[in-house]
């Protein structure tokens, strides 16, 4: 069942849950499952949490506000490779730490907001994709979670494809985002 | 990297987390996500989890004996709509406790088999699929968590795709398993 809009506290439950969805996936995990990626130029559990705590920094919560603030100008282009620099030499379980504390942090301000349906039909100003809502945005957030979440198992999953043998037949997941 | 033979430690260190990933993903969520499908004739998040316990309970350990105990005959086939039975009036959180204790008491009892290389290259018969080895069977418990995990996020995303408007055009997600 599609929602056209979203319920803010539905989507709140996922926002917060996120961190320890990853933890529980990756924390500790051995590197060959961690570093994995889906072949030239697609990225591991390792770059997907980089990535995420890129968008905690710059996407979600400061578009939210500028949206809220009535700014007319486009919102700041958000920079998908940053976290090919901003990992370098960190730890997955750093990493993952500092997105727990980013998103606890982030979710907070979102409740502290205290946004009506309202408030969700403001619009901002997408710098590729034009007019979109804060109620949009916020959909958007919660579905980039859950992408990047099937993203890391899927991932994962590829590096046994050939280990499966005639099985791989029955494991679908195999075949998306086939290269 | 894909790996042609699985390390043991490697595959455990998958399965012992599975149910801690989805506990994390799932536990206390509201109904809407948990009862979500992707449409007609496919699995809520709910249905999953009763589908991975079938499969604790029927498919990965007994198969395994069934190898290590040099039968000929075909594995058992498997049930894949037991749990639309079994799970009739069960909680999310009461699905997610069993199947959490009985992957517990499997990754003990796999083990306890100490598993040699030359012990993954034996051999079972499929109903289906004819000669499978033990190493293939464990590699496809592995990737079958996995691909749950990665549906489960994919179904709970689908929720919102119209929700997110304009921005439904960069998550690709939305476009896996169109039907």
């Amino acid at each position: 069942m599609e929602h056209e809009v979203i319920r803010l506290d539905d989507a709140v439950a996922i926002l917060e849950r996120t961190p320890a969805s990853l933890r529980a996936l990756l924390d500790g995990l051995p590197e060959p499952w961690v570093r994995a990626t889906e072949g030239d130029g697609t990225w591991s559990p390792y770059d997907v949490i980089g990535h995420l705590i890129h968008g905690e920094r710059t996407d979600w919560i400061p578009r939210a506000r500028h949206i809220l603030a009535g700014e007319t100008r486009a919102f700041e282009s958000f920079d998908r490779t940053a976290q090919f620099i901003e990992s370098r030499g960190k730890s997955v379980g750093v990493l993952l730490a500092t997105f727990a504390d980013l998103r606890r942090k982030n979710v907070a301000a979102l409740v502290e907001m205290k946004l009506t349906d309202e408030d969700l039909r403001r619009r901002g100003l997408h710098p590729e994709l034009g007019d979109v809502t804060l109620g949009q945005l916020l959909a958007t957030w919660v579905v980039h979670d859950l992408d990047h979440i099937a993203q890391v198992a899927r991932t994962m999953a590829k590096v046994y494809a050939t280990a499966t043998g005639p099985w791989s037949a029955y494991l679908s997941i195999l075949r998306d985002r086939q290269r």
